[in-house]
């Protein structure tokens, strides 16, 4: 191999281009390839992993029992370390596994260097991510029951106060403040769904698939998997096992949806409180004022909620594009997927909590929101009066249309029209026409399963305890 | 309301910035805005959509069942049309719910005008995406299943083909070629789990949930979604129902992440198959030459696979970034959702059976395989010999270091070194070292489950066909 | 080789994974891989490249001077079947350089053949491509700068109109609508700016780089470049010149970024629209009703502009994510790009005319505006009184502050606190300070630069054109 | 208001929802929403932008002289804690502009309080900000010089090392080595022309705007902006002003498409670093070991770089999802705009300067490089030889087809044929047709601008060093 400086134009030209760069390191790589400043905080589950991994060694012959049972209480004194923030990194912990080995033979003496025994970081680096985030959805789904829970509880408590349904954020037709309430609580369901539904594909066990090539002195795999939690799945190809990082794609995306599922709730509530509005308002811990106007409150928690939700869309993107077009088996480009799994974790989190806060203490204006029900938004229940004495929905709909051109053009309300006015326009319409004038009928007559009535409403909230109960 | 015309300025002021702009209508809009250039390929499932509506209706009473079949029979006759070719588009059919009553209605007269009773296109769109997203998605499980089962019977037919094996693209370790193999299988199963897994989410029924505000009619809504092939499931809120595309961007999701997959094995192949490898060859269905270089053979299906990976994160970007931070229920920016969807389901489908026919039809060369194996990648092997004596692996490692070292001094293959040169480097190296230099035994070594012993492989070949067959 | 037939398993394997896949071709793969649906659209500038290039190969004597004519003329024949709707293609035209080259040798013979002498697919896709896209780019300034023209006219027509300014959608301080027409067009004119600085890498010529090592036949490229309107700039390397698909990213970034603008812009009308507000109202060429609801009048054209702005992040997204680390120079994931370009052009300009179709024919209720200014808007007013006074801001912003909260302890509005009261909260409040609460004067004002004075508007709008004409 | 404790179905309710939120603040919100730990990145830019505001506070008239002199040598007194690192953050102090201005009162007592006049933290965080990105742009463009300069250098030094050119990763022609390096340092520049292009639009001057709708001082922002480097440039339109982000998101697509630049490069160099090509390899420096194969050294720096080409994708994404669709002016959303910019200017600069030392002390073996030069590369040029001999190029392309076809069937290269072998295919042939068969020379017939002749090469690198120069 010729040396650059060896190159044909000869020993000079190093000179030329490569004068900075002379030494056999450089700083700024080190800084650069280095993981510890992030994977430290997998530090528990890495000593998890390399006792489990102990054990199973011993199991397989490879180590004495002995050997085993020093290693692994040498590692929860590492552990203990860590727990008391007195571990001391030291130059060349370049990442989370080099440190915890490092110090387990400063403990225990050359036995901590029988623990790698045909294990691979790329096998080891794996798995820690894995136990980690496995904890971390589990967490997290438990912000996010609490966070649907208040939103049932709410719902039912509140189930009285109608709300103009907008679509889009035109005013459409009356429903109740709870239905809205729930139809959020809805989306979060699913989300929460589909963070379940990753946890098998999540918790299956790489370990014991070495650099790529599987594992050499016949650890057991299951054992370690139940060991871990893992419940017996193992990945079954060692040479995928080291490549997989479906598992962070895959939180990315639930967690991306769950964003943007909360970034949709924010944006509803920041126009609702918003002046010309004025149905909620966030409670002063979730609000901010300004430096310059003194009567100004911004909803800056939901603010931020909303643009997390864009955030975490490019984290999600930014993982896909990593993971795209590389060979498999194990690249060093994977590195960039945990400072994304981690933030986007802490994200989610602090989110789910945050919406939580913000959904408890709202304040909601029962009158702004009843006196946004304008009469216009009954004029699909006046077709519907017709539909019901057996004219054709398509003709009661330009018949009711009719009415509301006919109330624009008076300038009134569609309401104030009067019966004889109605008939002129079609003469099925009665007397008992005036009964259509009611937003609260309006909602009752919704009253199909998922719909506005007070029944369904109550039925939606019965529905999403029973599903928190089966979840917990 | 001041026309713009009417605005303080005077009514001169329209001219100046409205002079293009006076009509009523204004055409660009209405090809902006119209959607049957690309919803008519839901022709079958509005169509099937709305029989099952007029059905619920009959069933609610507010169709006669005579005019419930009227309408049924009626709409197989549109069917029909759409299936001979002989469906006429007319102006005003701005979408394919649109089209199809519109046709209806001349077919049977007014009664074609009770089917919407109650419904709204808000509800009626998303039926009819999800009835055909539904479908697609068992299609392309269908075609991804084939594939997986090409790899598997791939892989038992030539399990005896060793290749060197990558991490970092640096020769690593010696694997089985039908390892390699297996490893992408393991990666598709995953995807076909995944398609699996939202198929509930997707086969729930928005039907009857009105604009936003639910049904006023009383439609069994547990009636139509049996009737629909929904098993039962209905979406929960009405307001939800209508606002709802997670079922669209967990299929892009889903469909992007099989197509990372894809664009990696497609990264190794045309890595294989370059002049520097020579591993494989693509078959001629599958390779175009240059217009300029009359020997090139290109690798095209395999850069055009890769390169629909990228578009399909773009994809599925484009989908959460349309959806977030919109107002909830319904948008008409959703509209864009549906492109994504069509194009998404076309791009996935024709990959997967694009890269069945590669892969079906791909020459390896075994010979070319097997050269690619040096001594070093036993270096591992080695350093395990020492493990299997006592020496503690980390220190084994290095050294399996110093041998490296000495054969690159030397200029000679690792296994080239003497029993005594070995000895020289550490006492404990015997006779029997030279039974590492077999790059057989290596893989064989690697016997737990998922590794590349020969034993492993064929194991890996039963589960996936088990799994296979669980799913057909 | 090994055929896969002829693998290590024995002749039989084939048959286990390739029973579909035994024919030279596959017709799937030939549509997956024919570029002509959809670069066809470059069928113009596939002709002049070409004329250029036989004029280049004659001036370097690879032709006759009455070869080159045969072929000019030849094209110019292919070009009018082009325009007349009349070109035919025919099987094996798989991109629209094969079919021309294919009609052009059928119309003049065998010299046709010499056309392509030192030229590839390569460099002449790219050259299409640039050609193609520099006179989409100068149209869609076009369109862009009548957008930005109809702002000013009409910013200056109305600037007499006040209107709530908000921030985080919160009522901020009293603005002119003009002012805020004016904030959008200020960002438009930007997104002019961005397109006009991608033109000279845009139309920078790729020709004469043949496959990836250049050309050599000597043909001139600086010829080529001023015969295509280039203006003299070629790529100054051939191996990047056929690997270079920045100006489609580049291009895609300046749409995205422009819609993006618009998307903000829809938002704001689509809030200032809704029942709550009702400061303005689409035209019904630009909205749409609802087949449900009789009253409903939605803002579809301003929706799908934002929607197109979430479509065409995935664009830009989806490009970038093709092109990142695939090996240098061509490869066929390029093509990807193209289809991604037409569609961003297409859209791009689409969404440039509807919003200025909106923004034209939109009807304003300054009623309604004047009528969302609050008092309480006038805050910072009253706290700069006093600072005109010597009172340090940040005093004065916690005294204004402390006159909100009496007048909401009251009920009242912060202007009907008589004098008293506030000479309560600070002494050097004034008789004079009745002049605060006056909403014209308070966006009066601000007359530096850039301000909601009427002089400064009436400045912005003055620049503008100044612009504009210089752009012209 | 009613407060969510007193919504209709009583005070209870509260409780059942509310438990855990009741009191005026929530921790986890101020971490939330405190941007301290970020943005006092920008504490020099808020400190230089205060003095310059100050000065012109003071140039209006709203200042007297030695106030304005006062506060600006206290906010030196702040800068030096800063640079000392004695700053102490204080609970409150929620972002940069807060703490500073919080320490100049407690350091000048209550004039501090007098420089906030007429400014917002809208206004002020949007100039600190472009002060911060200006400076750091003008830093990574100084870096990005010198990685083009190296290439240059390396390009010139090493001319004569000829090296197989790839398309599809095909062995495709001879070029030289240097011709592949100054192919990314034709890419390089252009991303030194993007960073150029959006410095005036980057350096434009928010400050003077207000919250938005601007300063009613009479600020001179023509002063401020001299006063700051941004020679007079001002934004246009305050509610603009303080809306704006084009800045971010532009500089976060040139810091993108040049990491997908650096990632194709870099993709080039892993490949050329495999052990089946051989043609290059990292200096230790750049490259590290396996924690279980003693043999590997995997060029890692390489594999960063390209992982963070799709990490930036993700963050130019996420900065656009932020973005679109929010209301016009100020939204909180855009704090997450920092973090994208600050960790994406951070990793601009790093792989920029990585590259640089990757680049120069890459080791490259000329020999392997030759010997992957294959006969059938020369292909093309036997087409040629027979196009200077008249004959069309369409048919050159099939006769040397065929000869490299009869070379395939017989085994031997194509060079091996014999001039009566090739007589047989085409009678014009002649025994001058062995001069095809030299690599060098192919290369030196590439001798148009752009190509890859020893001439055309020396060319583009002067052509660099001429951009170079004129840029510094």
């Amino acid at each position: 191999m010729a040396q650059a400086a060896a190159a044909p134009a000869g020993g000079e030209a190093k000179k030329l281009w490569g004068g900075r760069f002379t030494g056999a390191t450089d700083p700024l790589m080190e800084k650069f390839n280095e993981s510890l400043p992030f994977d430290r905080r997998m530090w528990a589950e890495d000593i998890r992993g390399s006792q489990a991994y102990a054990k199973a060694l011993a199991k397989a012959g490879v180590l004495t029992q002995e050997e085993a049972d020093t290693i692994v209480e040498g590692l929860s004194k590492v552990a203990e370390e860590w727990a008391a923030g007195t571990f001391e990194v030291k130059p060349g912990d370049e990442d989370i596994h080099t440190a915890n080995e490092r110090r387990l033979s400063e403990l225990i003496g050359a036995t901590g260097g029988k623990l790698h025994t045909g294990r691979s970081r790329n096998d080891q680096v794996a798995t820690d991510t894995r136990l980690w985030l496995y904890g971390q959805v589990q967490m997290i789904r438990g912000a996010l029951r609490e966070l649907i829970a208040a939103a049932a509880d709410r719902a039912e408590a509140e189930v009285d106060v109608l709300l103009p349904g907008f679509t889009h954020l035109q005013p459409a037709m009356t429903v109740r403040w709870s239905h809205w309430l729930l139809s959020h609580a809805a989306a979060w369901q699913r989300d929460d769904e589909r963070l379940r539904d990753l946890l098998p594909r999540l918790g299956t066990l790489p370990l014991g698939s070495g650099a790529l090539a599987g594992n050499p002195f016949g650890v057991d795999r299951k054992f370690l998997s139940h060991e871990l939690g893992f419940e017996g799945r193992v990945c079954p190809n060692s040479m995928d096992a080291v490549s997989d990082r479906d598992f962070v794609a895959e939180f990315l995306f639930a967690a991306s949806l769950h964003l943007v599922h909360l970034s949709r709730w924010a944006e509803d509530l920041i126009i609702y409180s918003s002046g010309q509005f004025k149905f909620v308002q966030c409670s002063d811990a979730y609000a901010t004022g300004s430096s310059l106007m003194p009567q100004k409150k911004n909803p800056d928690a939901l603010e931020l909620i909303r643009g997390k939700g864009g955030r975490m869309i490019g984290n999600l993107t930014g993982m896909m594009a990593v993971v795209k077009g590389t060979p498999t088996t194990y690249n060093k480009d994977f590195q960039e997927g945990w400072e994304l799994m981690f933030e986007a974790a802490d994200t989610l989190h602090d989110c789910v909590r945050i919406a939580s806060g913000v959904l408890c203490t709202l304040r909601i204006d029962p009158d702004r929101m009843r006196s946004g029900l304008s009469a216009d938004m009954l004029a699909t229940d006046l077709a519907e009066y017709l539909v019901r004495k057996g004219v054709p929905f398509r003709e009661t709909h330009h018949i009711s249309g009719a009415a509301v051109k006919l109330a624009e053009d008076r300038g009134c309300e569609l309401s104030a029209l009067s019966v004889a006015d109605l008939q002129g326009i079609h003469p099925l319409f009665g007397e008992d026409v005036v009964e259509v004038w009611d937003f609260q009928r309006s909602a009752e007559m919704r009253d199909t399963e998922g719909g506005a009535s007070r029944r369904s409403v109550l039925e939606q909230v019965a529905k999403l305890r029973t599903y928190l109960a089966q979840q917990a």
